[in-house]
């Protein structure tokens, strides 16, 4: 076990906790004292930390989310979004049943609208009936124009993204809790840098210099 | 008084109180116990409303936004910077200088390559730089192919968001802040459908039929 404390970088006692808490599996036991440890453990404890710590899910939902990716069978949407489920934010307290029986149709028009295939279980669709109300009530419509932009280049996101995921449907689950978890700040971060640019590139003929270097 | 309680639906000590915080310009006096109440009235308060209500923001920092919408002059994107730097979320307490000072390797690196205009002290930068550490200790590295899609379709998001907007700058400064908070949980749910969507046709050869419609 000292061995993976030294592979992963994880302290000990955090990782017997993990293991108390069944997040991570058990080594295959070598003898009486001896348990062996390989890659998928050390790959195990970096996901487990980063649900952890950068997600900042608890050990609760950690293990909901795990649940999920060791379930064996194929990356399904249905699975993919179950998984995802058990990502914040969290729109309510609700069963994927009790959502299935209530409407939401200010996400039902504009989810019908682009086409796409829906699952009204899936909790992004409670989560964009309240974004959608919300924005609606401060005078920000989602109208055609706007709903169109946002279903193209989004929809072309998330191509790119699943065609750089791995193939094999656990890994592939994996990838694509972290990757929703984890790419979300980077994507809300680099949409306010994109209206920075051409909110200058609007209001300046030519664009300015680039600001000086930091030393 | 009781004209603009109607008018905007928001309850009288409510009003009182954002008069007295200075979140809501006087209205004009017509007698010693009267004043009258106009259409911006009515508008102030709805942006009031959204930013505490549905974005969340505590009372100071709304008048931090408010103050930057308010300020006479071209909608910038200094400007535009510094009223989305008042919303969540915030990487650090720094201040604007401390920023600039600051290197953001991993966020230079994207936005240099995308070959955006900058600048180092909108808080957007910190916040990118810490997303791309986190996601790259998880596994999930900002590669060519990765940026290149982000890149360009959030552009793309960006520019007709602005051109939706209005003209007139201070309205422009107000669609540009209450837009960036309340449009990016539609962003994120949008993006989480997405996913569903693609996923579906990856996995199933032709889409399956839509869910049942609930009564």
């Amino acid at each position: 076990m000292s061995e993976l404390v030294e592979a992963s970088g994880v302290p000990l006692p955090t990782i017997k906790y993990y293991l108390r808490e069944g997040l991570l599996q058990p080594g295959e036991t070598v003898s009486a004292t001896r348990a062996s440890y390989g890659e998928e453990h050390v790959r195990r404890l970096a996901v487990i930390r980063a649900l952890i710590e950068l997600v900042g899910l608890p050990v609760a939902r950690v293990r909901e989310v795990l649940a999920v990716i060791d379930t064996p069978g194929t990356a399904s949407y249905e699975t993919v979004g179950r998984a995802i489920s058990a990502l914040p934010p969290y729109p309510d307290e609700s069963t994927p049943e009790e959502r299935a029986a209530r409407d939401h149709p200010l996400a039902r028009a504009a989810i019908e609208r682009l086409g796409w295939t829906w699952d009204p279980r899936f909790p992004a669709v409670a989560q964009l009936e309240r974004a959608l109300a919300a924005a609606g009530t401060a005078g920000i419509p989602m109208d055609d124009g706007r709903l169109e932009a946002y279903g193209t280049h989004l929809h072309a996101i998330a191509e790119t993204e699943i065609a750089l995921g791995p193939d094999e449907p656990s890994a592939f689950l994996e990838y694509a809790v972290l990757g929703t978890a984890l790419t979300e700040p980077v994507i809300l971060a680099l949409r306010r840098l994109a209206h920075q640019d051409v909110t200058a590139r609007r209001t300046r003929p030519s664009p300015p210099p680039q600001p000086p270097q930091p030393s």
